[in-house]
């Protein structure tokens, strides 16, 4: 049998703690699938890899310490822990300076809640962006529980923090974007047939408490709700513009 | 200050199993939102609201009982339960006769997480379909936890439960729904392609464990996945689904 340090028991700890992940500059994936997904996309930031003695040899490669099962149930955050947990190196920031990669740019604005943000990260992936950009005042993306909603697309998708939008459209100007794109739950262009939707432009979702912030020189644009709903769920409204990027994009592929 | 009685107080925690629901035909809606939209789509099923002595007075007309807070936290499941909450009667479920509502069926097939639920619930009614059909082996609709993610939209889409796939395709073809579309995160036609597939149709979504059941004669429909992503969120999928509808009736409007 295996035993965790004090020193490691305790930086575990600190690691569902924003002041403990900005100081150590590490953090922590939960459960097999987040495990599996930050491994085969960053191996190289693997800090610790724990599990519990019943726990499967799939994960043997990594060296994992094994530790009793009454041990790992107080380290992890989640009641259903199924038994692993990483600690990772956080990947490097993208560089202010570097060129947007994706042909649009999706921002978040002050979304707060660790499962949207979660959720919206793992569909920017799937979607095919390179970068998911958002301002200060959202949940840290790197939180246990948007690590665990996102699958880890934390390690393959460029975050880019901003302190506010009248920031951030600055520096997207500069690099040649320029139609800003706010939007709003009840009036403006359609997104299902605005023409440059998606070109060399800017779309931002708000969270769901306060929607997007304003911006001047922004275009409001509203998902149709035929059903006469206040609103969707972030993460819903998040989705609908990354899939009409991708059915305008990809569809006759 | 008033009092609950013992018997309405058991009544409450009761509401949180799924035993009790059953018992009594009644569950919980928590909060301030789901309170409201429950209020306002279905007055006459209210059976007793409760909040805290501090609460707003915005519901005084359905004369709530006014309780101390350290009372309503034990009776509450969320932490953060915005000190409200209405016991409901349940809606008259939807005869099994009845011809479908809407120009395509959407089913759940045992979505069993209750977020999932309660989101897809919440986006079926933003898309304008009056009903969502279900398999036997999702979590209850009338789970407190899918009555808040649902905002209540419980009280104004038919819900329709049946045994299994099967079952639900006899039913169906019936009625003149002859076209099964079984969804799969890596194969099949292209959803944003697919000529008929909200025509007198059926769309099918799994949970995301297991993805949807087999189905005898049902043709797989995928969504283009350009960042060849695994899978993604079983609410996120059924999300594009709707959205796709909305698009392809609505967006010219």
């Amino acid at each position: 049998m295996e035993q965790l340090t004090k020193n490691q028991e305790a930086l575990i700890k600190a690691l569902y703690t924003r002041h403990g992940r900005k100081k150590y500059d590490l953090c922590i994936c939960e459960g097999v699938r987040c495990c599996a997904d930050f491994l085969a996309a960053s191996p190289g930031l693997l800090e610790l890899l724990v599990c519990t003695e019943e726990f499967s040899h799939d994960f043997d490669n990594y060296n994992p310490v094994r530790i009793p099962e009454s041990q790992f149930s107080k380290l992890s955050a989640t009641i259903a822990s199924q038994g692993i947990l990483a600690v990772a190196k956080k990947p490097e920031p993208v560089p202010e300076s570097k060129h947007p990669a994706d042909p649009f740019v999706f921002v978040l604005d002050r979304v707060g809640d660790p499962g949207n943000f979660g959720t919206i990260l793992r569909t920017v992936k799937a979607a095919g962006l390179k970068e998911l950009w958002y301002t200060a005042g959202s949940v840290d993306p790197f939180n246990d529980k948007v690590l665990r909603s996102a699958m880890a697309a934390q390690f393959t998708i460029g975050l880019r923090q901003f302190a506010d939008l009248k920031t951030l459209k600055q520096t997207l100007t500069a690099f040649g974007y320029n139609r800003f794109y706010r939007t709003d739950p009840h009036q403006g262009v359609n997104c299902f047939t605005a023409p440059d939707l998606f070109n060399k432009s800017v779309v931002i979702i708000g969270s769901e408490a306060e929607g997007a912030g304003e911006l001047d020189g922004s275009v409001p644009v509203t998902i149709p709700m035929p059903g006469n709903s206040e609103s969707l769920n972030a993460a819903q409204a998040a989705t609908i513009f990354l899939f009409e990027y991708v059915r305008r994009t990809f569809a006759a592929k």
